[in-house]
């Protein structure tokens, strides 16, 4: 069920039953609620993309877990809901690090009790990602405090992750203390999070803002007209590799070219320590009519054949840091990563 | 006057009087020609992209000159046609060489004759840039006999300039001798000509290709997908710098991080030997509506301010030849280009 929702911006809301999300397949046109009730609701939901972001759908498969279950709250019901939100998406370890949460917490619960447990364990997570952002947005903000002209791509503010989000928290912190100039956003096909989802948000936050074609990047970088790249990340490998939306790496590339940091902001629960590099990251392919559409008008001949992974790999040896809410990891090696790990 | 035109593709055509052009922001879903019978109206098709192609657009106001002539030969007409047709856009040298040749045969001329050198100029402009495709298509494909698997950006065939085209032509040849497995191209945000345009012709020509969104195409390389990238130019400056379609220099540095050969090709009528390096071209910035719709829907919130570069520059240093009708530069810079004009 769709409804049309107030303007604040919530993406998630879970009112003890159903878990209710801003639908951004909708946005900025229409600001449409969805209720899911289910397990597969949820799912459904984060393949179509309603609910994005690595953070955001980690904590939306949590009360997925959880609203399943306080219909059903049988082990039959907590393993299939476990499996299939674990593998709503493959790209983002978010997904299996709140799962697996949600499900040993349950499995410690008395046999009565375990739909609050789940409850309890998704709003832990919730809280700790909020507290996440909050925390990245300060480290961040103090790495890039001479940065007046920041370039992101993608969306990976409060509609992708809990709080504030990630690298746009951190914009958003830098433009709170006044040192912001201005921000430029990529618009990120091809389902242009960057031009439906981050337009909005900087709209909303009131943040001074350019649009571009993600062909426009590099040669913007280049004419010395940005200061810093950030960008969040899907999964970090333990090398500190990063698999993030498709468009990443070029921008690393640029940013290196030009010799301005290039930055990757998520929380620890994106870092896979059992994943080595990025050769080991399954990269998202998604269907063709994404690049043949764009907002539901046909762009090309039709029946095209298209490549349309969601994802790319930028080799830690391009990222100047990764803040994240423990700190920061520069170089980004894994040494760096192992030592944020045991903070 | 608009009419719907037979499947051969033909981009422009000349009747003595009048232009004939086939709508290039019509396609690929109508075929329409447009009937251009004064300098005017072929200015205003070049601005709206109608016509586009750096030699393509030399040529298309070379004829422009020519029928504006047939109407008034005067050389109030002339100067006036010569002055609309060289600013149509700012980017391309081929325009201005196009438009002051043809004046150039006008005030060779009887006083008499002056349409008829016009339109005798004008021709002998498209059939040398009609062999210069075949030399260029020639030498580009003994260049890359061992690429299998080509991306390309923009659209650079028959719709781009006389002949087969430019980078395009290279492929149709490769395709031709039978060494070609298939072609990445790349959508090209935001009047999206090669979702468009290269789709279209590759489809017409029956060679096997993909479509890929801008921001995917540095993953692509970097995963050993692609063995060498071949674009267009727009203007190419003295000491090999070129500036092309944005998003050319980003596709430049993915091919040089991952050691493939990175390919431009363009008459030598597109070199500007007055233009010493890319810092002196001018770029064009178009305008802000064609980033935030496409394909006629709108992608972003309403009023959203946009950068739209509609080119970009890349250094020499990454360009692995320059293919021309003359033969090859490689290293690409001022000797190899000087050596190739003197030849």
């Amino acid at each position: 069920m769709a409804v049309t929702r107030p303007p604040a911006l919530v993406a998630l809301r879970f009112d003890g039953a159903a878990l209710y999300a801003l639908d951004q397949t909708a946005l900025p046109f229409n600001e449409v609620e969805l209720e899911l009730a289910s397990a597969a609701d949820v799912a459904a939901a984060i393949r179509r993309l309603s609910i994005r972001g690595a953070p955001l759908i980690g904590v939306a498969a949590a009360y997925g877990v959880a609203a399943e279950l306080t219909r059903d709250p049988s082990q039959e019901s907590l393993e299939a809901a476990c499996e299939l939100l674990r593998d709503a998406r493959p790209t983002a370890v978010n997904l299996s690090y709140a799962v697996d949460r949600v499900r040993q917490a349950v499995l410690r619960a008395d046999p009565a009790e375990v739909a609050a447990a789940a409850v309890a364990e998704a709003q832990a997570i919730d809280a700790e990602e909020a507290a996440a952002s909050d925390a990245m947005a300060r480290h961040g903000a103090e790495l890039l405090a001479s940065a007046r002209r920041v370039m992101t791509h993608c969306n990976t503010g409060a509609l992708a992750a809990p709080g504030r989000g990630t690298a746009l928290a951190v914009i958003a912190e830098l433009a709170q203390r006044g040192s912001l100039q201005g921000v430029v956003a990529t618009e990120s096909r091809p389902l242009l999070q960057g031009a439906r989802l981050t337009v909005y948000e900087l709209t909303k936050l009131g943040i001074d803002h350019e649009l571009v074609v993600d062909g426009a990047a590099a040669g913007l970088i280049a004419g010395g007209e940005i200061d810093a790249v950030i960008v969040g990340c899907d999964r970090v490998a333990a090398n500190g590799d990063v698999a993030n939306k498709v468009g990443t790496y070029g921008l690393a590339l640029a940013a290196q070219a030009t010799g301005i940091p290039f930055v990757v902001a998520g929380p620890t629960t994106t870092i896979d320590a059992t994943c080595a590099s990025a050769a080991e990251i399954q990269i998202e392919q998604r269907d063709a009519d994404e690049v043949r559409c764009a907002a539901g008008a046909a762009l090309t001949v039709a029946g095209t054949r298209c490549r349309n992974p969601a994802f790319d790999l930028t080799p830690a040896g391009l990222i100047s840091a990764l803040v994240t809410e423990r700190g920061i990891a520069a170089p980004v090696d894994g040494a760096s990563i192992r030592a944020l790990l045991a903070r």
